[in-house]
């Protein structure tokens, strides 16, 4: 078998074997095959795209590449989320206890973060003492004693899509349907979950721009999950603005614990968090319909077992529950700046991009993979779209390093003023997949 | 400037600017760039095409990326000719010492054979001594003494583009009109000829498929060209049967000198190069009109100028010319292996492709760029489509080494025999460009 037939079917819009995928992906992660003939492949993708049977063995041969988790010493139903990303996305940090607390258990792994989006990770290790990467046996014995794991994704899960994903991070091929699919299936197959919840989202500045784009990805996850035997239902949501108030990982912290505590009930963070965790909990069978899971998710926070269940995942991974109670124990920014409005009118929209950014220069994120982070700085949003802001008002406060000089035009430029109410647009735009 | 900015704007359609272009290609040659990112933009390339403008930048980049010739010490127009590479096709061989008899200077760069096409630099080794890669004095005093020089491309000429094609080589990148048209036209405009004749093929073959896509290749060369200042013309002739009777370097070069000694004068060979020749004399001012260039060419081959030429240029650069005049002293293949026909009819196809393969295999080609050629083996072909054939007539003479087992199958399976007469099919099936 030649690399070279492979990327000249592709280029022609042909199909690939199993078999021809299956000696690309090894060959990718052993060297065998030199990056510049994986890169040529990636593009060719990207522009021909592929078929179901394609993506299904593309994943397969991803999954396979590494270990496969075996979570089955831990009994019922196991579900696991995953989003494809946004700016001040905490849902994990909120969903994980409140599914955990409800009784199904809920194994996840998650990313670290680059670019503009934080990773789950980075909001876990603004915990102090909290151990982000657990072995195996600690991730079963979390998932075992308090129904929730959340590790950084181990080096030996399909490490053919660490190999690719890093290939494709520097040739402009992450945008691709097939690619995506692949790359996040095959770990989601591997990490041993029996059903997931994904959260596409779909706005200028996702990756899915189009409710067409999205719902194209959203189906193609759908097709090779439920071929693999795995219960699936994405949920498509709409994604402009920042999620909740808090980006920055300390802020991201308190912001979850706070919705855990029962505030914020009416937010767009709180909601989405509570129908995810909803759909989790019908996945798992702790519930018929969705009516009954929202109550279920109610109750674990008025009763307080969902941040319970947080505490206790802290303390047994080595982390300082007392954090989470008083807020001085998490890490701080040396240094505060308020953002007041210059003109009276309606917000039209904030920027979630452009307010990413800006966090990631603060020390938020990393522009660059081995950046080292801040997890105490970041920015508080005040303002939400469409609420009527008078001149002066707090928009926004920064939390930055002593050091950092912080001026209020790039943060006055995220937002759009108006002068009519701005229209109410839903962030759930649409559902794929069947619920069991 | 980032290279992942060159390769998203690409992906997405957009067009690069000229300081983009430039950024890239020498970036790519010095190994700044790695070549996963090129190798991504060139399948971008593929897929997004290029506009005039970008394929003039591109062009200009590689051509700026080395030396270029300075021929104005020799006097005249200098014309010279390019063809997208045909099994059998020794045309330069013919036409270069008939331009340079009718006075116009020819200097010639001619490539190595790589696959189932010759090159026309492994032709001129076959003659015993003869220099194939020149330095520039040595070229430059052959187009000077003789009006005609061919040497092999010096390291030196658009370094740039042979980085970039021996990437498109490995990842499948080759076909693509602005790429084959920069890669060409870099050269030829570094080479110092002030005017040029294309030959693009087209065929089922041939790297244009289509007389459209033909058409379109042309053009984008001629649009470069006349960019550029240089006076230039394509004809595109048809692909498919080999070009003459001859395949293999020795036996190619014994077919040239029959042809400049006057032999075979109506076969497509001839026809093909005597036309290329006129364009070629029309372009160096030597003839006003088609009919006076032709009337020109019949001259030199009559009164024997154009053969003395050759027998000049071989002497000067180090050749034995006796072997032009007794081909025992041209390398020899130990076995010849006679392939006859199983049944009568009508000869309808000769697969050149196929018998380009069979030719390489027995030694004439290279598969690998560091093959060693047997300059003496090849095939010599009997039969012409659309001629009568009886059974047990003589289809081909195999050349080989001594310990080459010939089996007939392979070379009959090359032919397409049917029982009704062949419609004629003319070869020159388009010019694009203006004469002066």
């Amino acid at each position: 078998m030649r690399m070279y037939d492979l990327i000249y079917t592709k280029k022609l819009g042909g199909a690939l074997s199993p078999e021809q995928i299956a000696f690309w992906v090894k060959g990718a992660a052993d060297g065998s095959i030199p990056d510049e003939q994986s890169a040529s492949l990636l593009m060719a993708i990207c522009w021909r795209g592929m078929s179901t049977e394609e993506t299904l063995a593309l994943t397969l041969a991803m999954r396979d590449s590494g270990k496969r988790l075996d979570l089955s010493s831990v009994p019922g139903l196991k579900v696991d989320k995953h989003s494809t990303g946004g700016v001040g996305d905490k849902t994990t940090l909120i969903l994980g206890p409140i599914v955990a607390a409800c009784g199904v258990p809920c194994p996840m792994f998650s990313g670290r973060g680059l670019g503009h989006t934080g990773g789950t990770v980075d909001k876990f290790a603004a915990i102090p003492g909290l151990k982000v990467e657990l072995s195996e046996a600690e991730f079963v014995r979390s998932l075992a004693e308090t129904r929730f794991a959340n590790s950084a994704q181990t080096a030996d899960i399909a490490p053919a899509d660490k190999k690719l994903y890093a290939l494709r991070d520097v040739t402009a091929t992450v945008e691709s349907i097939p690619l995506i699919t692949a790359s996040i299936m095959s770990k989601k197959l591997a990490g041993g979950a029996d059903a997931l919840v994904l959260d596409v989202k779909c706005g200028p500045t996702a990756f899915m721009k189009t409710l067409e784009d999205a719902r194209a990805l959203a189906q193609s996850m759908v097709d090779v999950g439920t071929a693999h035997g795995m219960q699936i239902r994405a949920l498509i949501t709409r994604m402009d603005a920042p999620l909740g108030w808090a980006i920055g990982n300390a802020l991201e912290v308190m912001e979850s614990v706070e919705i855990l505590r029962g505030e914020h009930g009416d937010s767009e963070l709180a909601q989405m968090s509570f129908r995810l965790a909803a759909e989790m909990l019908i996945m798992g069978g702790a519930a018929k319909t969705l009516t009954e899971a929202q109550a279920k998710v109610q109750a674990c926070i008025q009763d307080g077992s969902a941040l319970e269940t947080l505490r206790r995942f802290v303390t047994l991974n080595g982390g300082d529950a007392r954090a989470l109670d008083d807020f001085t124990r998490l890490p701080q920014a040396g240094q505060v700046v308020e953002i007041r409005a210059e003109q009276a009118g309606t917000l039209a929209a904030i920027d979630g991009r452009a307010l990413g950014i800006l966090a990631m220069d603060l020390g938020a994120g990393r522009r660059d993979r081995n950046d080292i982070l801040d997890l105490g700085v970041g920015i508080r949003v005040h303002a939400t779209v469409g609420s009527k802001i008078e001149k002066n008002d707090l928009l926004f406060t920064v939390y930055a390093k002593r050091e950092t000089l912080v001026a209020s035009s790039p943060y006055l430029k995220t937002i759009e003023v108006i002068n009519v109410p701005a229209p109410e647009v839903p962030w759930l735009l649409d559902a794929i997949g069947c619920r069991p």
